[in-house]
């Protein structure tokens, strides 16, 4: 194959390589509880959430984008492994490891790429941009709506109470007034259905 | 929760009527070759080639209708199943019971959004624009891809040769010249080490 583009080379060489991501595991059930939903079903499934629900964003927002940034936000768990957002201790080194998986995946692309790419991960992670701000809204809803739709799931798997799902969901009713609603209405509801503790 | 807007309602019933994709498993397996892949996930790295391969297309494609396509195209499979597309009785009315599976998915949705989606899968199920053709060239190059990395993966799996694998690939050359020319390299090292029959 010395005859393939270097460049060519490359972004294949990371399309191959980000495959991994089908094989990093969340907490999360999938709706029909069978198993445990991996990142890159996670990652279509919001991409296709912005698609649906852009409308309710307080701010405009350049829908390519938001979607380029759902399907990379979680690739540095290719390397950095999942981190469970009620998992406190975990969360204190979730930076460290995942700039430095950043580093090692981003630099297999052409130099261009790697900077889109990386931008875009920053920017999501910083959430300073409509785009982000949005995007990390639908990245809480959608395993919100999977425990509700599972009786509980991950709630129920791990002490969780209401008031650390609230605090974790606050930032939707910013971004999402209507959402943030929809979202409320469903924790009132699961905590008197027994899914989620007081 | 009747305070939630109908328009809200029918959206997310449709966001978690889709999650069922993540349980339709195609044939092709994951590039680790511990299991098949499922329709999610090959949904989201095909969208994410999209961002990294549109410099191939030889004519200039719309970068977000190609993604949604790619987000949407096997959505139809929640209710028809995945067709293996080597296998011509399967094939033979696979049209038919995509077209039922669309008027039953779609109409889950308001009607505007319902019109925009089923109108994204049909442009992509005719291949007559740039944005459907690029998109049906990633939805061949990345099977492949995992085939050739998984030693042969389907192509041993099942009775396939490489005049139908260069069949379904030829395409690839049209739409995308330079990708075609590396599956072609890609191909005749396949049967050189037997992961594919001559």
């Amino acid at each position: 194959m010395e005859l393939v583009p270097e460049r060519l080379r490359q972004q294949i060489e990371f399309v191959m390589e980000i495959d991994k991501l089908k094989q990093i595991y969340r907490q999360n059930l999938i709706a029909d509880t069978s198993r445990r939903e991996n990142d890159a079903e996670h990652s279509w499934h919001i991409a296709l959430m912005a698609v649906l629900l852009r409308e309710y964003a307080e701010e405009p927002v350049d829908l390519e984008k938001v979607i380029k940034m759902l399907l990379i936000h979680d690739l540095v768990e290719v390397y950095a492994g999942d981190t469970f957002c009620y998992d406190e201790e975990a969360v204190k080194d979730k930076e460290a490891r995942e700039k430095e998986a950043a580093q090692r995946l981003y630099s297999l692309l052409p130099a261009d790429q790697e900077a889109e790419l990386r931008g875009l991960w920053h920017e999501f992670e910083e959430r300073k941009t409509a785009e982000a701000r949005f995007a990390a809204c639908l990245d809480r809803v959608q395993p919100f709506l999977l425990n509700y739709l599972n009786r509980g799931g991950t709630w129920k798997m791990h002490p969780v109470t209401s008031d650390q799902v609230r605090r974790r969901m606050a930032p939707v009713a910013e971004i999402c007034p209507e959402l943030g609603e929809y979202v409320e209405g469903l924790l009132v509801d699961a905590i008197a259905k027994g899914y989620l503790r007081e």
